[in-house]
């Protein structure tokens, strides 16, 4: 844990903001010899590296509709209770961001604007430490809203099969129909290129690893992708009137993702400043992630001791985290200078792990400073739009030797012509 | 040129298909190293490659507001008159594609989306050959709607300083405040990653060559960027009603950009098949560009037979063409099945050239088959999404369970602490 106080913290937004650089060139020339691998050999080269890699190859890779169904009826009612909680309310929450066209219309010619949802897309749900169902819904039901016809999972096989239960209930509970065991790097270059049994998608969704990431940027512009996500990060605005223990749960479940989180606490009381250490020392104590969390705790966890809340929401606003929670006493009035930040949570009880699961708004979010320019995930991530344009004979004539100016200007004389001709 | 008969062209759309894999990983060594040099070495970096590349380095890469009055001032009205006009009609078209928030407001919870505009963004105008001031209207208008305060403007240098001007008008008249002489790679690090002179973006926009294209695609992640844009694209579907004069204009238009640029006519029309080797030679003599219209004729250029126009919309719609002219007798009518497509003309009276310049829609699509999943560039581009979230406390308690659910199956202790710590 770094303590810095706001008056002399010059150094702390450019060490924080070194974050933005932390993907490297470095793993592409590994990560792009497994993409062409599974172009050229297809399921092959799936099979073998999901024995490199994971330790397994299933017989097959494919999880049968019968599967997810078996799953789902052997579930504990509860587990499917709280699923049906969140997909209600991730449902709620996402319905009113389809996107809408529109058009502009005149006698002799009008435009506009279409919508149309994505034929294609596939789901990246990691494996490994767990199985995360949370991921599954977050991404499956906003393209559900926009209307895809074809959603695709993908995530990597297990040595336990068991692991994978609570992802085939959800799937099951979301109709889910073609349900993949593959994971990496391959997973995304089949998505991306197809092979034998996975077909192509549009569009790439879903958190991975660093060489997730990297692969998801190197095929990104042959399919979309919803964005290059970093490690996982929350900045704490406190006045000071929230209990101390509060905060420092929500600083810890942050770092408890992995070593490379981070956290940063912004407060304008003296008191938890000089009380924060022992405190974290004692929650730490009793978390089963203590190796993890101490790592992060080291490596980016900063505390600053700032003079008011405009010094906190400005410097929240130049480091825009993923997650900000205003543990203040009007967090409304504060979320009004908030320009930049992937989610939001407004006062004492709504910690950050509540966004996560239940409550409905979407959990995938801009990392490493991209809340600056980028967007949670929504339905609106499954939808594309498409200009069209119509002109009668006598309103093209009208504008004809405006074209005629701007074609010579930009040398591009054929495409006078094409208008030239049909006056 | 290629003449397909549609019932034998099933080879033909896995050829089509391959321009989505022109992109080449071949590329990224020498793009990278001119990224690296330019975060290491700043404007001196940037001098050197334009030397290099442009064989010029202007004394100051800075364009002051003066110049672009100046340009203002000298230019002849007609083309002022044009740029107003197509300025008035995008402002129009644009300003209906501004996102708005939204909440869902309940006695003891609420949450929801707000929508803020991208601070600042850097727009890439490509040079060399001429000065295209439609892709700065294009790019700079849809960013003003949205709100950004700071846009810059980045475009090669010129050895003949005239071959700018054109673009200082343009920018004079959209209050353009800071315009930089460099392009290339070298451009878009700097937009990056920032030098001395020219502040980092949030998000690059705007097209470029394939190293500029390539660099694009290495700073993605770091910042945003609008897409990965391929050779320009046309797909003409005729029901033979439409004179083939216009048809082979409209293709001979496309195919002017350069070598890459791909043509396809789809048509019901066997005179049109017939007759249209004829009327390409007999137009081809006339432009300035033969020799490059000559080698795209020869490379992608597709004349596809097809028996009737459900079979030339299932085409389109695989292939997703970037441009899309419905050269037929009800075009609104066909429009209704397209699913797939940049930007779509109708009529025999709506060129796709009146779309590039003063009509109002942007002319920024996506192409190499990216219609599948992406959007032609709007002001939607220039703004982002921050969701929010409150709960008191008896709305925490009722879900408490529910998320002790979720962070035991999914292995995230800390996680169920911040919740369980509160109540």
């Amino acid at each position: 844990m770094k303590l810095y106080n706001y008056a002399f913290s010059s150094g702390l937004y450019s060490e924080i903001n070194k974050r933005k650089k932390r993907q490297s060139f470095s793993l592409y020339p590994v990560v792009s010899e497994i993409i062409e691998k599974v172009i050229e050999n297809g399921d092959k080269a799936l099979s073998e590296y999901s024995i490199k890699f994971d330790g397994i190859s299933p017989d097959s890779i494919s999880v049968s509709k019968k599967m997810m169904k078996e799953a789902y009826d052997e579930a504990e009612p509860k587990f499917i209770e709280a699923l049906q909680i969140a997909i209600d309310n991730i449902f709620d929450f996402h319905k009113p961001q389809l996107l809408k066209g529109y058009e502009i219309t005149d006698e002799k010619k009008f435009m506009g604007q279409k919508v149309k949802a994505l034929s294609r897309v596939g789901i990246y749900v990691p494996g490994g430490y767990a199985a995360y169902p949370s991921t599954l819904l977050m991404n499956v039901i906003p393209a559900k809203i926009a209307g895809v016809k074809e959603i695709v999972i993908t995530t990597p096989p297990q040595k336990d099969i068991k692991k994978l239960k609570p992802l085939l209930v959800a799937a099951n509970m979301l109709g889910i129909e073609e349900f993949y065991l593959v994971g990496g790097v391959q997973a995304i270059a089949a998505l991306a290129y197809g092979t034998e049994t996975i077909s192509p998608v549009d569009k790439i969704t879903g958190p991975g690893n660093q060489y997730v990431t990297a692969a998801k940027k190197l095929v990104y512009g042959d399919v979309a992708i919803d964005m290059i996500a970093g490690p996982s990060e929350v900045l704490i605005i406190s006045d000071g009137k929230v209990p101390l223990s509060f905060i420092v749960a929500d600083l810890l479940a942050q770092l408890e993702h992995d070593a490379e989180a981070m956290a940063i606490l912004l407060t304008i009381s003296e008191e938890e400043v000089e009380r924060i250490e022992s405190e974290i020392s004692r929650q730490v104590e009793e978390l089963l992630r203590k190796e993890n969390v101490t790592k992060a705790l080291n490596k980016s966890t900063y505390v600053v001791k700032c003079e008011s809340i405009a010094e906190m929401v400005e410097m929240s606003n130049k480091i825009a985290p993923e997650h900000l929670e205003l543990l203040v006493e009007n967090p409304v009035e504060v979320l009004a200078d908030i320009t930049n930040a992937g989610a939001v949570f407004l006062g004492a009880f709504t910690p950050e792990a509540l966004g996560d699961y239940t409550a409905g708004p979407n959990h995938t979010l801009p990392t490493t400073g991209s809340a600056r320019y980028a967007s949670p995930l929504g339905t609106y991530d499954f939808q594309k739009r498409m200009n069209y344009l119509y002109y009668d004979e006598s309103e093209l004539v009208k504008v004809s030797a405006y074209i005629d100016i701007f074609t010579k200007k930009e040398r591009l004389q054929a495409h006078g012509k094409a208008v030239s001709i049909r006056i």
